[in-house]
């Protein structure tokens, strides 16, 4: 399977479409499947102590998993978050930026299904995992 | 069992904890192992059409089960999530608060379990639904 | 909304589809979106010490929000689990059957949503909850 | 880490904690924080059309990040599931195995979380995805 939009594509649809956010994404790599993304850590993204808030791991699996969807459908997809079931394993340290590491395990007609591992950028065990279902609209 | 911490000690340890996002919540009623919190919509909450975000959502869902364990367990406890399995069910309508109602359905020696639903502030039917985990820290 | 069936519809139901299954669960009460069924525990739902197995619990939720899918769209739809988020919180008393309540959050044109809490028959906490996911074909 | 349990303790142990259902998997392959097992698939496994069951399948997650646990803690310890989420992605093809790949990705001093992929024996594409969390006995 063809993918249908490369790192630079789905960057530049993350500006137009979300402008709030882009910003805080890097997309690192785009295979079939298959996508990872880094979180540019901000002070908006951090609890007291400095470590990286639920809500901001939270946003992180689901732009991964979203942006590997529409690197294999396309820019015309308005795929929905469903269904998240995330598992938060270790406080993330201090001062670094996290990495989403998504993978697509089914892409149906109508259920997009993904995991995705968070880790830290500079190494180390897993922060946290995720699954997402997406529903994908019926003009695909 | 008595409630350890009201609305407005839960306010307080709010601001005073979480500075960033406080201001956000509005909490509208506590109870026994239950708890009510509004999000005071505001244009960061939102994804372009107006429609609040899911990351927003699931904000919500994790400080509405967060306080209903505080209310319980009183401000020492350092709870933290381990899981959150959240349904997005329906798109809230642009241009009105949601409202979300927690309980506790489980509040043991080292885990807390709640689940939360996530309401339209005007009425209507639920947007969301979610379950969270905390783990309780053992000084407790 | 209508109910489509009511529980004897869905007991005749369940004895021509699922024959292996459906002695184990005695449907009490059919309603708008909600479904109450029992599990008649027997020998080969327990573990050792007599308590009812995790299986045992994830097959009482499953058809407990499979049966009220049913319940409102009749015996023609061929819904499929798609996801169960299941929290076990305490362990069931041996000796007793179980009771799933179950209701549904969303039945939509593609995917319903249902909750379920899993009871002791005679009263007490509940010892289990779920969250399930339905696809419901396209034909409906 | 090393491994306290091989596969032939382990499937000793299955024998005589669980004797309803060891004779149904077989435990292909031990190594640090992960495990291979497969369900010999039976008559009593399957739903009308030979496929095997949803509950056939979580018992199958459940048993295999179970097993990835006491592999590496060893058999004292009496590990509980608190929370399982799983996804239903395919069909299974009637009359073939399935296998489910396990692996740890935390193992805490109270908390264990595995994930497990299950596969079809023969090859082919994940029939289903899972993500479960234990309670691990304070007495370790």
């Amino acid at each position: 399977m063809a993918i249908a939009m490369d790192a630079e594509a789905l960057a530049r649809f993350l500006e137009e479409a979300f402008p709030q956010v882009a910003e805080d994404y890097v997309i690192e790599e785009v295979s079939e499947m298959a996508l990872r993304v880094r979180l540019a850590v901000a002070e908006r993204h951090l609890r007291p102590g400095g470590t990286v808030s639920g809500p901001a791991m939270f946003s992180l699996a689901d732009v991964a998993v979203y942006l590997a969807v529409l690197a294999m459908v396309g820019p015309k997809a308005l795929a929905v978050t469903t269904n998240c079931s995330i598992d938060f394993m270790r406080k993330p340290a201090a001062g670094q930026d996290l990495v989403a590491e998504a993978r697509l395990l089914k892409l149906g007609r109508v259920l997009a299904v993904g995991d995705v591992m968070i880790l830290p950028a500079d190494g180390g065990a897993a922060v946290a995992r995720a699954t997402l279902t997406y529903s994908l609209p019926p003009e695909r």
